[in-house]
């Protein structure tokens, strides 16, 4: 046992090491801690687990998460359906809607093309995209994809995938300094993006 | 469903968020991720989690990990049975075995003591550590406590504990600059314990 573990432990710590952001070693520190606490809790943590997909369901028309076929968003008569919001993720979502700058409707990918890690736009929630697109209604198009290498690729595609008419706009978050930061302080390629996305005063 | 989550997805990050090192944001994140990620990937760990205290259990004697009574180290006749070295987990345990430096066996407390975690005497492998001692044959114990405020407090602890005899030598690991660091990098309280320890050469 000296140097080799237990394969019960194993397995859980390479099932955790699995998760985003959890490393080899801290993975193996979370099984131990999980194994030194009472047995309830990890009973607890399997349950809980074992529940998720079960419990929790996502709106058929733009990918939120929902109890039912459509979301609260989705079927809030105050929202404008007129401008629709394209975001990879429930999370952002989530993030959007906490600012309170926006009030329309939205999309969610479930995801970014990204083909080091194997995901093509089959993945994503892009035939949906553009039905709901297609069938009209919409004034203005805000692709929230990340400000980052697959967040633009995705961005892309989905501008050319989209039909556009007179009628509809595209448009893309901003990206540039964030607010609070000293310039100083900032990557190159941020302040090179805030230089060249100025805006006249 | 738009600022507030469904239940579940809000029980799996509460329980994730309860981990060491994971903190609310993250185990939302994680949370999120399992949901996305196909069902079989939470039910494995699901199953894993459950698995884990019936397939792990502790050598009687020593605390290690093991699958019957007494571990592979304390069965070990080749292992020097007069050094006996005091360790707060498992992971150091290991992390000990990994130098190659130590043959004797070891006694593992399973915590260190914590006022403030509500972590006192009662609830280490303190007694056994004791009667282990105390039944004579060991002719050094090292206490291989963290250096740190908890592991200080339980190594003077343990001090006081184990009725000294003159067969028997107490010891406690160094505390230095460690290996391959630069002194300007250094923080001070380490510093001035490497002073303090100075060795005459």
């Amino acid at each position: 046992m000296s140097g080799q573990l237990p394969e019960a432990l194993d397995t859980v710590a390479a099932l955790l090491g699995r998760l985003p952001g959890v490393g080899k070693r801290s993975a193996l520190r979370l099984a131990f801690h999980l194994l030194e606490r009472p047995r309830e809790e990890a009973v607890q943590l399997a349950d809980a687990l074992s529940a998720l997909h079960g419990a929790v369901g996502y709106c058929t028309r733009c990918g939120h998460l929902s109890t039912g076929e459509l979301c609260e968003i989705c079927l809030d008569p105050r929202r404008d359906r007129h401008t629709l919001c394209v975001v990879e993720t429930v999370p952002d979502l989530l993030a959007i809607e906490a600012t309170g700058e926006f009030g329309g409707l939205y999309h969610v990918l479930h995801g970014v093309l990204s083909p080091l890690r194997g995901v093509g736009p089959g993945q994503l929630r892009l035939a949906s995209l553009v039905d709901r697109v297609g069938s009209g209604g919409f004034s203005e198009v805000i692709l929230a994809t990340s400000i980052s290498v697959e967040g633009e690729a995705t961005a892309a595609y989905v501008q050319r995938l989209i039909h556009r008419t007179p009628q509809l706009m595209l448009s893309r978050i901003a990206s540039g300094v964030p607010q609070g930061s000293d310039l100083e302080f900032i990557d190159q390629g941020t302040l090179g993006r805030a230089l060249r996305a100025r805006q006249t005063l």
